[in-house]
């Protein structure tokens, strides 16, 4: 798939521009993309994006329609036209693997090339980064509250925008969701494509059990009836059995019902009490209705019985506390070989400055102990003295007993993937297996336990004195 | 542009192939697209998404690669396959002219043709109408807090992928936004594109001083210049204020300032004061960092001197209370001369049944006085009892003095647009003219007032006869 690129905000193409002229665009720059604040106030995220990302690269060049466009903004001079006429981009990208549970203020995106090269990408790199860890996060969330229950993404008619509704597929799968409504995802990701009718298929017939019992004639082994357009309890449930004896005495048996409305914990108890006595124990029964990790903690909680869960708008929204967006920057951190920081009057702000290392701390029975991110070129050891990344007064120490990961590997050098492509099942199980090793706490909804990520003494160091020497500049 | 057919939940496909199965596919039915609720618990909402909705269905279509991923799903019937391979969508499409405000419970798009037909474009539909109409009128919320104030769109980088950030760019200039910074929609919509530079610039040169100083030096004519990397009063502000000076002596001017962090309103009454002092009373001030409505407002309550606003994530995100969706949804009205309805226990989530005409009551300066749905064949008249579209105790009248005009008009018919595109400029106006012709308090963030959406006689009465005759029903 080729991504324009035009999909970037203006001032890239102006800096680039700027660059060239200043005899600077072919300098070497490293810029670091990652989040400051976990998102959904949680405990951690997922990362996903990656590989639409390297795509996005990897394809990068501007077509003749693309380069009169600018030519005609008249911003631009001809000899940066000329200079884009031929660009590639040949930078180096460093990232972990896509479903790694990753934490605010670790490098997730190293990208390294010449400044002309690393700032263009900067949107589009954001734009695809962003979106997918934030929607993987959120589907890992809803996941952890179906404990164990299917959770299906629906969203694509709350998403924005067609590929919205398509990346967001993508995450929620490596997320955990196991299936989606989205034909198009299905296809284009090679997942689980779910899904049965809607409240205008019973509208479009007499009565509610010749809608049923004519779907379930069209679709003998995979009916999943919706029971609550007149009334669950007293209708659609009854119903829905009626064609549950219909279908096994032709040898076939009712997949599920589905509720869409009303007291979902309440509904989905009498739903099953109902369906068991009638011989029926294993039709599922799926809920949705704007459905969320909350939404479905409290119906678990009041012993309600759902078996699936679809969740659609806030799932592809990514709504939540915390804002709807990673808040994923993209920051400079060395020209040439000279780290750079920004300051700014907010010390969470300030960026960690040079080519850098994530290590994560690994127990013996491999549980997740603490993240560790250090200069390039530095070994950090068990014991080593560590500190937090925005207050240089707190330090802990990397605990003794640990394996120290490189979390982070080359996946693009010289503008060419390095790695080959993963299934998103791959993707997800790696998700899975990281989150189930996570700290007691951190997958906690409310006040999540903070895992540790700490910067290594090197690292604080340099960042303290070059605060230090940026007091009066400028 | 092709939007692909399989953008779609799969049960779109199942209903369509049951219809088929059950020779139903080609009774004609009516389906009304609408929401509940106004976004961000607001007065109002503008309607946008026409265009690329329309453009959806003309191309609709189902090539050879997408046949044969359905057919091998084993869910559908080799006769449904051959039915997609010719199928193309000829039906009608009723709609306001986007930028048009509308309300809870109206229906916006009224979709009618063959069931088969017009229930697989549920999911495009909703997908496209949904997000375009939300972030349309979070921008014109924006923009009504900016008070005349230019706001640019700056979202491409929070945005859900690249055509979430297309569509967030063309529905934000739709309800106001003035400019872009997306490079892409620029071209493809026509928009002014606004940018200049990034932290990253000011920290790849030695200093702050020099940095401005090339920049101005490219871009003599349009250089705004980001003050907050080192210290906005003290650093930015006289060093841009240094390179406005040199401008002048070369015959230029500074185009404006940028603030990207602190206390805005603080900061730019000092820039404000500053430049003034220093001789450059035209030098623009901007402004951004999570910027939304609120804190629009609240810049402006404290007496901030921001000119223009650079708003991205929450606008692109359309981030606010009630959610992050516009929660619209697509019923089934009518099928063949039946009109249907929808029940379930809550009245609110009942549906208007019937094929419907949207009517609004202007007054003589043109004022909006109330919005009348009534059936399909009334005419609606001064003085006559309208209900309250949910609670058909409330009554009120039709205001004398009013002119009734027909709200929407057919915009498609067998498949095809019967009506000239619009420039957004053209839809952005009639917005702004029809925001200003509301009630008082409907612009309101806070408990606004309440636009009154009355249902005719005649439908009031075909609802609540049609609900007791579905008591007992199912």
């Amino acid at each position: 798939m080729r991504y324009s690129p035009l999909l970037t905000d203006l001032y890239e193409l102006t800096m680039m521009a700027g660059y060239l002229e200043e005899g600077m665009a072919s300098k070497t720059a490293v810029f670091d993309l990652y989040f400051r604040n976990n998102p959904f106030e949680g405990g951690y995220a997922v990362f996903a994006g990656l590989e639409p990302a390297l795509a996005s690269l990897e394809a990068l060049s501007f077509n003749a329609e693309e380069l009169a466009y600018l030519s005609g903004l008249k911003i631009f001079k001809p000899r940066f036209i000329e200079y884009l006429q031929g660009f590639r981009f040949h930078g180096r990208v460093t990232a972990p693997p896509e479903g790694t549970v990753v934490f605010a203020n670790e490098p997730l995106l190293t990208v390294e090339g010449t400044l002309a090269e690393v700032q263009l990408v900067e949107t589009i790199l954001l734009n695809i980064i962003n979106f997918q860890t934030l929607a993987a996060t959120k589907a890992a969330r809803v996941c952890h509250a179906a404990a164990g229950g299917e959770v299906i993404e629906f969203g694509l008619r709350r998403a924005q925008g067609p590929d919205g509704g398509l990346s967001a597929s993508r995450a929620a799968c490596i997320g955990g969701c196991s299936s989606t409504s989205n034909v198009q995802a299905g296809m284009d990701y090679k997942l689980p494509v779910k899904g049965t009718h809607a409240h205008s298929w019973i509208q479009s017939f007499p009565d509610e059990l010749t809608a049923f019992q004519a779907y379930a004639d069209v679709f003998p082994d995979s009916t999943v009836l919706l029971v609550d357009t007149y009334n669950v309890l007293k209708s659609g449930v009854p119903n829905a059995i009626t064609v549950a004896r219909r279908l096994r005495e032709q040898g076939h048996e009712l997949r599920g019902i589905r509720l869409d409305s009303g007291d979902l914990a309440y509904l989905s108890r009498e739903a099953r009490r109902m369906l068991d006595q009638a011989g029926f124990p294993d039709v599922k029964i799926v809920a949705s209705n704007e459905l969320d990790e909350y939404v479905i903690d409290s119906i678990r909680d009041e012993g309600g019985r759902v078996d699936i869960y679809g969740v659609g708008t806030k799932l592809a929204t990514c709504a939540g506390t915390g804002g709807v967006a990673l808040g994923g920057v993209y920051k400079l951190v060395q020209v040439e070989d000279t780290p750079k920081l920004k300051v700014t009057s907010d010390i969470a702000k300030a960026t960690l400055p040079g080519r850098k290392r994530v290590f994560r701390a690994i127990g013996a029975q491999g549980e997740l102990l603490q993240d560790i991110i250090c200069l390039e070129g530095e070994n950090p050891h068990k014991g080593d003295t560590v500190y937090h990344p925005v207050n240089p007064l707190l330090h802990t120490e990397i605990p003794a007993g640990a394996t120290l990961v490189d979390l982070r590997r080359v996946v693009m050098e010289n503008g060419r993937r390095t790695v080959a492509a993963e299934t998103l099942a791959t993707m997800s199980g790696r998700c899975r297996s990281q989150l189930n090793l996570l700290p007691d706490g951190c997958l906690r909804f409310i006040n999540p336990h903070r895992y540790k990520v700490s910067i290594s003494e090197q690292l604080n160091e340099l960042r303290c004195s070059m605060i230090k020497a940026t007091n009066g500049k400028g």
